[in-house]
């Protein structure tokens, strides 16, 4: 563990309240303090680093000037999340962040008042501030009143539609509301976008360093009063207001832009809107990410997130790993398609490293496009490319996949266009929590006519999903697949195309049908071999289609075995009711089938590593091997409690 | 059958290619008589009329200037294609708009190759655009080769995230690509939100009467080469760009307002932005909804949709009707509960006619939202009251919901906040065909911890889940009721609360129970009755929930009878899946059960009245007979073929 750092005045602060007696000279101490402390902390937890190193300083005056939990902060995203953590009660559990049963890495109005509205999905917050500030103009909660709302949001998320869509709402409506625009020219990757250069054109034109003065002077902004002998102040502010067109246009005054880490500029400001504020303001803070660890501040991605690390040298302590992630396979596969077939293209939104799509633009620069946090175009952008001739693979984590559903269905399916679905983080995700799952997209793509859904076994399995997605123009295709390393399994030199609705038969038996989708095979296996153990015979197949389902082997299986037992990794409604409705279709159960399908349980479930969160899902060996145990009826002497 | 106007010139056009050779006074005429034929055509089979009859000038510009279908003309929400449809090869058949069989009452890729992308949903026209676009420059369709990709979206429309998406990708990547706004003030409902006063203020400062002679010099506009002696075209130029700052900021060259009605404008600058863009370009087009037909002008809607109507009186030939619309039962007891409880707020994207808030803002002008094309923030907006103590009934139509549902999932699911979502257009929906379809919101919200999911098997239902949803303060809830009249049940006066998760019985039989969930209980109740002349005895049940299920219920039914067949209005994911897992968990098929699921098959169905669409769906009362005589293995001799 590294040495904790001294902090004498932040160890006073339990709660926003304590910071209320302090001087502007006392705040700048916590702040200091506060990011110590941060760094400590999360060199010792892993988690996102450079968010919150960021905003330590606009943390400290938020929680100065303003009320919570009366007034409402709403962090976007919520990585930056770990400072406010600290000042909000929850400093003690602070090195347990993104650990089971710990702190999670994002707000969470379960963990405390004080995280007004939970995050982890991108440019949510000002839609749910200005819920807050309706609520409050209407008296809702009136047993604690509501106070200001605040959404604190980054210029990556800012380019979302949805916050577009935010700010056109609040900008009409004229209610008061404070939106803090984080901008740290950065989302998770440096951020890509017409909007970003016009942010960047916005202080490059008019540097902040003029505006130094500004913010002390700025209590005449807001009419009214008219405060007298501030000229040059006014002067100032107009010419921040005149750089902000795009905001102004959208109903918003425009303050800006100012250094996000000078207290000295910050404090007064909020003060002045927190008096003075009417309708809805916009404040460009200029912040850095990663700021005040050279270790961050100097890595390409700012210090987005750790492994556990060495305060001293910035080196992260991963755990090595044989095999390859299933995002290095994808890459490497799609490169080799790309290779071969000059129509590939490779669409991310605002993920590239995420997804392996760095690796895939450095190879192919011209035939990448990463369209920012922009799940929606990113889905219709492929499917019109798709209608141009082009072969799109458009790679998304499948909780950010939600965010394009209807493009998926409306403009992919109803036009069965062949847009090739790479969905990363399919299943639990592990540290990221309920937030990140990728529970549900068996159930929302299975349904839809003429799509066709995959999901890979193992890493081997994904590069032949690969090549068969790029060979199949009939349709919409997808092929999910975990977070993390593949199992270790023989890589093919090239992916092979698979026939469209197969599965595969891993091992006979006679007994039970273990029938999986997706990377629960290896548990099946490992669940088979404990039963054979124990005399009861067992076949175990790979669906590695959910959506053509292999009719043939689901009757097969059923005709052939007492019970029949799907496994996957996603919620009710996916796999296993495909295989229910063909095995009702078939009238199977009109004779008695010992079916079951297990699936992912009705709950949101919380942070812990991979398996940890299986085993609440009870998805893992043992799970599979009791489910079987007790579907057969057989007596169990010896069960794990 | 109104008299068919003259239409000397539009009789020598069937395709864009017949335009090529006219001059522009013939095009004119060309436009009068297009508009001519446009009203007659929809007067005769009903449909939208406003949206066609405000682009009928910028159509023929278009057709006669670019050169589809190379050229990709790609119309936002499609509304307003006819003319398009009709200058496209469909003429001979656009009298048979919306109707089984017939035209599609928007584009459609698989009716014409002159329909570049099919649409419905809204602002997604610059994001497929877009993507043809950089198909093109990446030598996509090498066979025809791609031309240029032209959207044509509404300012309605541009309200939407999804365009600002897309213009913010645009802008960024910098391929040629036109965008043109067609600017009518008007989406469906006059618009809401700060983009659209921007527009105004564009307009008004800049009134496009000083511009009638700049389409012509416009030749300068676009370096190189420069033009000399077109001076004053230059200064005006200047001015129309100075005009469009927010666009301009985006990265697009701003090129308006222009009058979207005057050929002598459209088409010398259509012109010369084919023979010199670059880059993309905005054309701010203003046009009228209605344009030319005065009883659309001065309609409230501008003749939006409209049913067969006399084109001289422009009276609508609306078959009367007795029970309430869904719609409106809704409406009226939200204005109900709301007149009680202060904290009842409503939420509409852009929808206030289609889901009756109208009626609730004439009442509580405060309390209703319409926060414009926006589903995205509109559902998180409701997440954010909901967390300050509201009760806000977010009411979409099932497809546009679609559009919100990470936010659905993230926002208010994860964080079970009590949003209540009021589901119209569940099911199929009729003329508007498979894009407006609700066919997936039963699977994609039914199997969301911690949901309460209802349909409404009748309108006073329907009035009770209104009150029980007003009621539910135990997290988010949503009930979806169908497009349509009501089948005239009595109405209570005031709705009652249900039990969470119970249903009811309708009917006890002996041999066969269908269990119906949704307005597929008419069916239901008729089939059993043509089941019991049979000899076959019938339970009928109405689930109401299909989350939480009610098991004891499912259970019972599952024990009692030969056989259990679920019926509901939905994609296979939903109800029948949550029965058939409840069943396979109870050990119910160990034993043998003659279990069936009908739900919506695996095809996107095509427009037609909904009954007959039900009788491709096999959902209608014949076919559920059916089902039970098969299930049952009766022989049927007198069956329809």
């Amino acid at each position: 563990m590294s040495q904790r750092p001294e902090t004498p005045l932040l160890d006073r602060v339990q709660y926003p309240s304590d910071l209320k007696g302090m001087s502007d000279a006392q705040l700048k101490q916590v702040a200091q303090e506060l990011r110590a402390e941060t760094i400590s902390a999360v060199s010792e937890t892993g988690g996102h680093l450079g968010a919150g190193l960021g905003v330590v300083e606009l943390t400290v005056a938020l929680h100065a000037v303003f009320d919570a939990p009366r007034d409402k902060i709403v962090w976007d995203v919520s990585h930056q999340c770990y400072p406010h953590k600290i000042l909000t009660g929850r400093r003690d559990r602070i090195r347990t962040l993104r650990m089971k049963d710990g702190l999670s890495g994002f707000t969470k109005r379960s963990e405390s008042p004080y995280d007004a509205f939970g995050a982890a999905h991108s440019s949510t917050s000002i839609s749910a501030a200005l819920g807050f500030a309706v609520a409050r103009d209407l008296g809702g909660a009136p047993e604690t009143g509501l106070g200001d709302a605040i959404a604190v949001i980054g210029d990556g998320s800012m380019s979302a539609g949805m916050a577009f869509e935010a700010m056109n709402n609040a900008g009409h409506l004229k209610k008061r509301l404070i939106v803090i625009l984080n901008d740290n020219e950065m989302s998770i990757a440096p951020p890509t976008g017409a909007l970003s250069s016009y942010l960047t054109r916005l202080y490059s034109e008019t540097p902040f360093q003029d505006f130094k003065a500004v913010a002390k002077g700025a209590l005449g902004f807001l009419p009214p009063p008219f405060q007298e002998g501030a000229k040059r102040a006014k002067e100032m502010l107009k010419g921040m207001a005149m750089g902000g067109t795009l905001f102004e246009e959208l109903g918003f005054t425009y303050l800006g832009p100012i250094d996000g880490h000078d207290l000295d500029q910050l404090l007064p400001l909020l003060r002045t809107v927190k008096a003075r504020a009417t309708g809805p303001i916009l404040i460009h803070a200029l912040t850095k990410k990663g700021k005040g660890y050279a270790h961050a501040e100097h890595a390409p991605d700012k210090g987005h997130a750790r492994a556990k690390f060495d305060v001293i040298t910035g080196k992260q302590k991963k755990t090595p790993s044989n095999a390859p992630s299933y995002t290095r396979v994808f890459a490497d596969a799609l490169i080799r398609e790309a290779a071969e077939d000059p129509r590939v293209v490779a669409v991310t939104a605002a993920m590239p490293d995420g997804t392996g799509l760095d690796l895939f633009a450095e190879r192919f620069p011209n035939r990448c496009f990463d369209v920012g946090i922009a799940e929606q175009h990113g889905v219709t952008f492929c499917a019109g490319l798709a209608a141009g001739g082009m072969k799109p693979f458009c790679a998304m984590y499948s909780t950010f996949l939600q965010r394009g559903y209807d493009q998926v269905v409306h403009d992919v399916a109803i036009q069965r266009l062949p847009v090739r679905f790479a969905i990363d983080r399919a299943g639990l995700v592990g540290a990221d929590g309920a937030t990140h799952a990728g529970s549900f997209d068996v159930a929302y793509l299975s349904n839809l006519p003429g799509f066709t859904v995959m999901a890979a076994a193992d890493e081997a399995e994904l590069k032949h999903m690969v090549a068969t997605a790029a060979a199949h123009d009939e349709g919409p295709i997808a092929f999910r697949y975990p977070r993390g390393e593949g199992v270790g399994v023989e890589m093919p030199e090239r992916g092979k195309l698979l026939e469209i609705g197969k599965g595969r038969v891993m091992k006979e038996g006679t007994r039970v049908a273990l029938l999986s989708f997706g990377t629960r095979l290896a548990e099946c296996l490992s669940a088979a071999e404990a039963l054979e153990a124990r005399g009861v015979s067992v076949t175990v197949a790979d669906a590695r289609f959910s959506k053509p389902l292999d009719e043939a082997l689901v009757l097969r299986l059923a005709r052939e075995h007492e019970s029949l037992i799907t496994v996957e990794e996603g919620a009710i409604g996916g796999f296993g009711s495909h295989v229910a409705q063909c095995l009702a279709e078939n009238g199977v159960f009109d004779r008695g089938l010992k079916y079951r399908s297990m699936v992912l349980p009705d709950i949101f479930i919380d942070q812990a590593n991979p398996r940890d969160m299986y085993a609440v899902a009870k998805l893992n060996a043992e799970d599979i091997e009791a489910k079987v145990l007790t579907t057969l009826g057989v007596e169990v002497m010896d069960r794990r409690a």
